[in-house]
């Protein structure tokens, strides 16, 4: 199975209201809930694709168990979360109807405990010894030290499982000198990252620092990746509309799904961008499209070599 | 004991932000959750002012347990609520820290199904033996007959347990009909009710209607009740600022305290005037406190007979 990391899982809930205006009262017309935080998202989609998933990461309080009560339903997911004694966070997002536009609040979520962050740690090394592949998702969490990716993905290695880190800032800098198989940055965590605002010299720079692979998302430009085996640059045929909320994780479950299946560097790039762009023409965040999907499978455009840059 | 009925129970969450700005990605620094309903916010003040009481009505879904949780930690509050398929609602406060107004986003709640409904009356009938007086407060959820309130005040009448009943519109129109011994209207109820927006003249009016006792509202003004026992005007000493919410449910436990206590009105509608001054003062929205409270019991003015007018 691959294995997914969530340290600062939430439960995702959306609010439809007519128009937000502050300081008014507002009737909430729909309420959706679904279990989040971007390695819960990544899991979603692996298994949606048909890859066994098991997630970890920390729940706690009445709304951890919503939402690992969700993951127990949720067919292809196994729940191995670890306990945490204050309460799972969530995060509102309140689209407005007439504009079409979200407004975000989210929550701080509860601070771990260093016998809650030994005790994770525990069960992470108990999972490695099934897991084909993990992916470390996300921001940390208050409590969980700065270096807390490089050590998991100093674990990974030792244990001979494929690593992918996704994350930004400081656990982004020291998780990359762990030297990660694969990271997957924004170009916001690429510039901060390397000093460089030019896609390609900073994805070359984030390799030099230690990443055996970067797939580098640009947006609505694709993916840029640079990796042993050669550089690609992945497109889609046009600039997609949508929400791209949960845009990066579905790009990071098209990679890792990609390698399960022994697919070459470019197929696992145009599922990816694929996979990306039907998550943001989705209606509800962070869910695809398996129609739009396959429909724009076909239709990537994954050049190599010097065109990348 | 007193018993609450809430038949539209919340958790009422609240969020503190730097500054909610429509379309943007906010992180809540505070997350306050308590158990709310305009019965619920009643208990809570009859209980911290030492009166037992009993809170029935609907709670169901992960957020009904939460609200379950807490209500049996609270000091003097009995849980009688009945069980419901569909989940609990959430009513999200968003404190504006700049600004200190509140954006309020509420959920719609659950749809009643007539087989619960029907265990809810059997409940309710069963609790009423042991009451020393009801109060029925709020806005009638999905399913659950416009009629709702009248029928449980005929209830209480038959059981000889004095009703209070606190809520607006048609069940309100309804309720008053079958003759309570005490509604508390605001000025807007009133009106919508009688069609004139003179509060005594109104409140006359409702009177008639079929209410024995008529205790409005007038926000920073204060009380005005029309009882069979005579009419009087009750105002806190100076227009007090601060936060609304939960003021009239504060009222209404003032009136229902001071009255199991066998307190002539003059003195239930100034415990009611201070309780709802001081919950209006209080830092958190719907608590009140009891030092300004007993403060401002003393500087109640309490004016009667045609001074009212």
């Amino acid at each position: 199975m691959i294995l997914t990391v969530t340290l600062n899982t939430a439960l995702d809930i959306t609010y439809r209201v007519r128009s937000l205006r502050p300081h008014a009262s507002h009737r909430v017309s729909e309420v959706l809930e679904r279990p989040g935080g971007k390695g819960v998202n990544v899991a979603r989609v692996l298994a949606a694709l048909g890859h066994p998933v098991t997630v970890t990461g920390f729940a706690g309080g009445a709304t951890g168990q919503v939402v690992r009560d969700r993951l127990t339903r949720t067919p292809g997911v196994l729940d191995a979360l670890v306990p945490v004694a204050g309460a799972t966070r969530r995060t509102v997002a309140v689209v407005d109807e007439l504009t079409g536009d979200t407004t975000q609040l989210n929550e701080p979520g509860p601070v771990v405990a260093p016998d809650e962050w030994a005790a994770f740690q525990r069960t992470y090394e108990d999972l490695l010894a099934a897991a084909t592949a993990v992916a470390l998702c996300g921001s940390l969490p208050p409590g969980v030290p700065v270096g807390a990716y490089a050590g998991l993905v100093r674990s990974a290695r030792a244990a001979g499982v494929p690593v992918l880190l996704d994350t930004g800032g400081e656990p982004l800098r020291r998780g990359v000198a762990a030297r990660p198989d694969l990271v997957k940055p924004n170009t916001d965590e690429l510039a901060e990252l390397t000093g460089s605002h030019d896609p390609l010299r900073a994805t070359q720079d984030a390799r030099r620092r230690g990443a055996r692979a970067v797939v580098a998302s640009l947006g609505a430009q694709g993916l840029l990746a640079v990796t042993p085996e050669g550089r690609w640059r992945a497109a889609p045929p046009a600039r997609v509309p949508g929400n791209p909320t949960g845009a990066g994780d579905s790009v990071v479950a098209g990679l890792l799904s990609a390698e399960a299946e022994g697919l070459p560097w470019p197929d696992r790039l145009a599922r990816a961008v694929a996979l990306s762009a039907a998550t943001v023409q989705a209606p509800a965040a962070g869910e695809f499209d398996p129609a739009v999907y396959e429909r724009l499978l076909g239709r990537i455009t994954v050049t190599d070599g010097t065109a990348a840059a």
